[in-house]
């Protein structure tokens, strides 16, 4: 299963070589497994407001080719892989036929102290797994 | 009174014009403002924590002269105004004589649920006055 | 005439408060100006390509109400002024039927030394204009 | 040889969690990489407007503990492999005795088009060697 995303680049998330900040990609994957997250029904605010949390424990990610403003970009979430605390997602963003980034993204479900606690079975839907 | 801090642009905080980004200036400031609190000894902290907050209603800002990377910029902060809820600060940022940035930012003490309020006698400092 | 566009606040686009931090209304404003002059058919490129641009002289901003993730928000873009070098554009942000920030944003036509310039006759279209 | 910076986090790099925004670390470590190549005499904005860049190809980032507002951070780079037009730089942000983040940044000399290509011999520094 694949989940895509789409946006638009805005002119102040590029930098002064004139294409995307490298770190703003981050928030362009952050937003996309949001939206992933949504598509599967995981209740995320639900979980954050019962003191858990998705945490981020490690983003791989490979630059392979400038974005630039106004640029339209699609990006796709895929799961790899999937434990009983952690995860492994994988996020490509393209733009038409180019990619231009290329990420791994581990997250673990933590508690309220964030540490890393088995899933609740309730909130362990299918969509978690590859 | 003045209230002075001082900064380093990074790379990062500099747009496709190769400067300062607008929107920037408002996270200096920000900065600025913080320092402001802390100089004077409001305990922030300790009032967001009892529900309260510092909320700012307006800000002014004239953009006077761009700011680059490296630029070593210097915050002042002086009170204008104080009344019982709200008050009006003046902040200028400075690359040597240089004038980058001026503004005036008008605050309100608020409550939990957002309310202006009146600010508690203990937090009402001599500092916040001009 | 009005001028709209809309867009949907993301997670990272927050802050400790839980809301929209208030630089990046200012990110905001800058993307709804970017469309407005897409749509009055402004050839933004060509004059930055030229050695020309639209410096950002002074934004007056009112934060009427706080807008929290997830939140659609719409942003009007008007012409209020319009003279020689420069003009004056009022914004706002609306959630629903909330207003959450009114701006006001003056602009000055600059050439390529940053100095205020004539708008070249070409480029100063009817969409400039009240 | 490690290169050391330090910062302070600023209340506007966290995110609705309370703590520092992951993509924010990027923005640190480009930071601590600009020092960096500033201590070794490494002359970047010379190599920027002879056509030449430092082109980010691949982050590897572990998040190991959240950073705070006000938290003193200490960022120490360390080249790990230096090949002909690439390299390898590790970078680890300190909080006292805690690790916050550790990282791997594969950077790549680029020419005007943004293909790899041989440094420079002139440029070809001590300090980008391990």
């Amino acid at each position: 299963m694949e989940y895509e995303c789409t946006l638009r680049v805005r002119t102040y998330e590029c930098d002064v070589y004139g294409h995307v900040n490298n770190a703003v990609y981050l928030n362009y994957l952050e937003y996309a497994r949001g939206e992933y997250l949504k598509s599967i029904g995981f209740p995320y605010l639900t979980a954050v407001d019962g003191g858990y949390g998705l945490y981020v424990a490690r983003i791989a990610i490979d630059y392979k080719s400038p974005a630039f403003p106004e640029d339209e970009l699609r990006i796709v979430t895929r799961v790899l892989k999937k434990g009983a605390v952690s995860g492994t997602l994988g996020q490509t963003i393209h733009r038409g036929s180019d990619v231009v980034v290329q990420a791994e993204v581990t997250w673990a479900f933590v508690d309220s102290k964030g540490a890393p606690t088995r899933i609740p079975k309730e909130w362990d839907l299918p969509g978690l797994k590859p």
